[in-house]
């Protein structure tokens, strides 16, 4: 059952202030990895539940007490829960989403002012920190409830929303929320739902829409080499003593190599190869080595082989090195030895990966590489977080709505595709609630999610919204 | 002869007035490094030229054009000249000092305001970026003046200043300006110098005064790896494409050995080994492990050999790796690629090294590294300041006068020593004006120049201006 066409005509008609409500969520900086922006992780939950409330459904801020964050002891963010409709003769489908972003400041290389969000004309697009992820998508939830309520139109289903603000820090605090409103059965907030629904990642390309069935996993690491009880004039100890930056430098080039491959022994050999049939699979999604090669601005891909950069993003599992902290990062020529340096870096994981299975074998290579060094500064390794990773059964009813009410918006059939970053809420809802999930993402493959100049297509919000509600009509019209 | 004793008195009595004094020149954030910090490097040599002209002094601020920074075209701070005094009778000594700071901000890790010189009377301590480097010396000047002027004394010499705004970011323009007043003879500011005076240094421990006769040189390089023209998320493409950060760490990694040892062919090759009659020169010097472990807060020392570690900073060069300009530095979790990441390191000369020999050896190194990664990044390197190394004749008067001038103040004779860091002013004035060149330091070996916390004791700001004029005196008394 599409959905009806008031639905549609409404959502193109009130475009401009659907833009203008994503304006206010995003000038609200709700960076949840920063302790000095903790307050606006705060705000940003007050206003999604005020939007909720005003928008008909019946909310809860759910405390998640307090966590330590780099020394501060602080109060996590709510977990804002929502729900409307209890027709027994309805499906309920889980909503989940997150109102926290990542890290921005211009003078990491954006264009604009990170959380101001600018409307770009030419291009079409709506720039801005967490355009994308994942206020963007969030605000298309508003946009559905929003044209029910004023066209006076009954929802097709039962919905409950869960929406958080530490996903980009570990979602701390979820995973026992949800497991504990998960053993309330029918009486908790989750009670009777059918399905999950996620919208926060990205089509593949620029193109063709998108479902997605797995996601990878992650542990994200802090190697901290300390030595002195100050930073030091290079001038005055270069050569006297020990240096924490060239300890960890070492270290942290011990990790991966410049093709990808992981140099922690065990990590990828984990992962059994691609077979020639599931190798297929790759070589038939709508992807090119163009695509990646014009996503990333640069001819810069591993491989000259589509399939070979596609399995190395969605089904193997990557290292990333993020960065330095302590050391010096601004411009010019400080003549420091930095006294205490941490390096960051993250593996992505795929099955049978899992963090505790990994963060062992990584310990474990670093404390063997840091021996080699006889250096006597002292090294200390810390898991900031970490999730495992995941896969859904792609034929079930819920994938099914998706594809239908993809090729009514959009009018072509989805790629079935495996998402290389991390959501570990997908997991949890899986395992807690017993239920399909499924990944219907809003925005494009070149959005720049945690990125400088994050955009999202102000052609896919709109259509977007549409294509979350015509789901809901899809939904309710399939035989489960 | 030593100085009137109604001249150490007037310090003496006179101290607090110093210190607020020093307390306005800490206030101005004079950090040639930054750009946005420019205006202030103006303001604060203003700042110094009004401070001489209202002492007695003649002064001139000299333009030194422009010159490019982190892709900004800037106005270079001006040389302030000032001079004092005609008399033929007199010997005439040129003062060096630079009104220009390191950067600092308090979330590097300062326990205080960088700007706010804070006073702690439990320790003595001056605590303020630029409190030892180099205000406290240049305002050391600055009180000498004062008390001749306050007195009605006539100065014992006639006095020439040189007094820069760019000495933490290259000195540029300076050694050309130098060169072309030499070349002026005695019509140029610097006609008839004898000797010059540097106060920009430590003392090698926090007991023993010191004369410094060498200086190590300097080549401070970056290096640059790009690939995607814009930051990328880890999840969406770790594994798929070239990340410049996996490039330039292994890079970094193959410039120094946690011992110390540089791995770039050639550069520790071309300093001879010590000579055992030189080794008792460095067994000699009051300095033990101990002074070292407790200068730098941990036992970190490359070696339990006092004379290896003295070496080690003193006549043998040394390699730091200060940071990484580009990546993620913050504190959290981010989950980044960078787009483009610039490592910095420098590396401090001795003889016979210079930059200009030294440079190509590392330039080649790195090209040769670079080749072996297989990467499809981009790889920049830059020189972006250097200077060659000093040794000077400490049998010269102007060295026997401030051992006299020492020992007058200090009542101990003076360690003799060489220094680690690099102050290539030193050089150019030895080798334009063909006159001997003194370090006379003012504050201790834990000062921590360049670091966090930066202090001045009190005690040596003082007796470090008693020192500075006492010198003028035995200067004005010696035979030359």
């Amino acid at each position: 059952m599409p959905a009806p066409t008031k639905f549609t005509t409404y959502i193109d008609e009130h475009a401009d202030g659907f833009i203008q409500r994503l304006k206010e969520a995003v000038a609200i900086p709700s960076v949840s990895g920063d302790p000095k922006h903790r307050p606006d992780v705060f705000k940003m939950g007050s206003w999604l539940q005020s939007q909720l409330e005003q928008l008909g459904a019946q909310t809860k801020s759910v405390d998640l007490g307090k966590h330590v964050m780099d020394g501060h002891e602080l109060q996590l963010p709510p977990a804002i829960f929502g729900r409307i409709g209890d027709d027994p003769k309805k499906k309920t489908i889980l909503i989940y989403g997150h109102y926290d972003v990542q890290p921005a400041n211009k003078s990491d290389g954006w264009d604009t002012e990170p959380f101001t969000l600018v409307v770009d004309n030419a291009t079409g697009r709506l720039i801005g920190r967490g355009s994308t992820d994942d206020k963007g998508p969030i605000l298309g939830w508003l946009n559905v409830l929003e044209a029910h309520k004023a066209l006076g139109l009954e929802l097709p289903v039962n919905l409950r929303f869960c929406f958080e603000g530490m996903e980009e820090s570990g979602s701390e605090g979820l995973d026992e929320l949800i497991a504990s409103e998960a053993a309330k059965g029918k009486d908790g907030w989750f009670g009777g739902v059918d399905a999950v629904c996620i919208s926060d990642n990205y089509w593949l390309n620029t193109r063709t829409p998108c479902l997605t069935y797995g996601l990878r996993g992650l542990v994200y690491l802090k190697l901290t080499v300390s030595g002195p009880s100050r930073d030091l004039h290079s001038g005055a100890f270069g050569r006297a003593v020990h240096e924490p930056m060239t300890d960890l430098v070492i270290l942290m080039s011990k990790l991966v190599a410049p093709d990808g491959k992981i140099l922690i022994p065990g990590v990828d050999e984990m992962v059994p190869a691609a077979s020639e049939e599931e190798k297929k699979i790759y070589d038939n999604l709508d992807y090119s080595i163009e695509d990646i090669e014009e996503a990333v601005g640069a001819p810069i891909a591993l491989s000259s082989d589509k399939s070979t950069v596609l399995m190395g993003r969605m089904r193997y599992p990557s290292l990333s090195l993020h960065g330095i902290e302590g050391a010096f990062y601004g411009a010019g020529a400080k003549t420091v030895i930095p006294a205490s340096v941490s390096g960051k870096f993250s593996i992505r994981l795929v099955p049978p990966q899992t963090p505790e299975t990994v963060e062992p074998l990584v310990q474990a290579h670093i404390l063997s590489e840091f021996k080699k060094l006889n250096t006597k500064n002292k090294l200390k390794v810390e898991n900031l977080h970490g999730g495992k990773p995941w896969i859904a059964d792609y034929k079930h009813w819920n994938y099914q709505a998706g594809i239908k009410a993809t090729e009514a918006v959009y009018k072509r059939t989805p790629d079935l595709t495996r998402e290389g970053g991390s959501i570990p809420v997908t997991l949890t809802f899986a395992e807690s609630l017993g239920v399909n999930v499924l990944l219907l993402p809003m925005g494009r493959g070149d959005d720049g999610a945690h990125s400088t100049n994050e955009k999202l297509d102000r052609s896919n919000f709109i259509e977007g919204s549409k294509l979350l509600g015509t789901y809901l009509y899809e939904v309710s019209s399939i035989a489960a």
